[in-house]
């Protein structure tokens, strides 16, 4: 009877054991895709913010006049989509690092802070995918331009800097997906416990 | 005692009662989530989908020449960000239909198919919002224009189908919020069992 008794409580010990290290698991796994969501949307953040290109192009003002040289330059800030993208890749990359802090403080315990990051990790989701789609449009837009509605391409004037705006894009779509796995994984430890 | 063992045994039917009650709920908020956003991606595709404009507009072929009369027609299979937009809509509205019927076989029970509902809804989220962002990004370009890039607007032309534009992109927006509560109360739903 003892001998059942310490059987069974070395089992919980070690299911203990076993939970306390899938926790750290879970841990140290929620640490590095937080620290990666802020690295690349902080990279992606500062490529557009601080990448521009200037050139000279022709331009015809008057149809009867031969067209004049003017320098033309391509900033962030000229396309409202890419200004959207610069501060939804900024909103992002301070979460990442508010919310790393927080899940270090709130590691092991099993209180409501918990639920409240993985609803603010999906707002994340919401913010950066909306981002992305907006800043992709445009860059597909100005690489392909359209007939329909007129709109020319500006990429093969501005190469280098459609480039830039493809490697910023590219990057928070990165960060957005270590956001999507930080919530797939919130809800896995919590489908764990649940069952 | 035996009062006791009747008083513990009652709390606990008590609490049994308020669980099968907090499910049932739960159950019910989801089922409405889940038509609400197949209703409003059904609509959203649709409204984009059928809709169309035709306007007779001045075009300059020739700079000696006086512009010509032609018919133009705007139509969401014209611009890449409208066709991400209505095939996003149909997916989710698909997916809506389907989790429905798979939520109602699941209704109550604790196993994996719930957990991959929820992160199918947040894929859904991600889809909807990614396409909120590109037909949104567009629209507005069509609506105001850029003097940099020169891409005029459209909007003062096709106004009724940018008006059409401006509909399904708020019921989208409307759809992926009900997906994105669905992740939410997944996830409260979880909260509350591993408490």
């Amino acid at each position: 009877m003892e001998s059942q008794y310490i059987g069974s409580n070395s089992g919980m010990e070690q299911q203990k054991e076993v939970k306390i290290a899938n926790q750290r698991g879970g841990g140290t796994r929620e640490s590095i895709l937080r620290i990666l969501a802020l690295v690349l949307t902080l990279t992606a953040s500062i490529v557009l913010g601080v990448g521009k290109q200037t050139e000279i192009v022709s331009l015809k003002l008057i149809p009867t006049l031969p067209p004049i040289d003017v320098p033309a330059t391509a900033k962030w800030h000229y396309l409202s989509a890419f200004v959207y993208l610069v501060v939804a890749d900024a909103i992002a990359c301070a979460y990442a690092a508010f919310s790393l802090v927080l899940s270090f403080a709130n590691r092991g315990t099993k209180n409501k802070l918990g639920l409240v990051i993985i609803v603010l990790d999906l707002s994340m989701v919401a913010l950066l995918f909306s981002a992305i789609g907006s800043a992709g449009a445009i860059g597909l837009m100005g690489y392909q331009g359209n007939t329909r509605v007129q709109w020319n391409k500006v990429c093969n004037v501005f190469g280098k800097f459609c480039h830039l705006v493809a490697a910023s894009t590219a990057l928070s779509f990165l960060g957005s997906l270590a956001f999507f796995f930080l919530v797939v994984l919130g809800v896995l430890g919590l489908g764990r416990r649940s069952m």
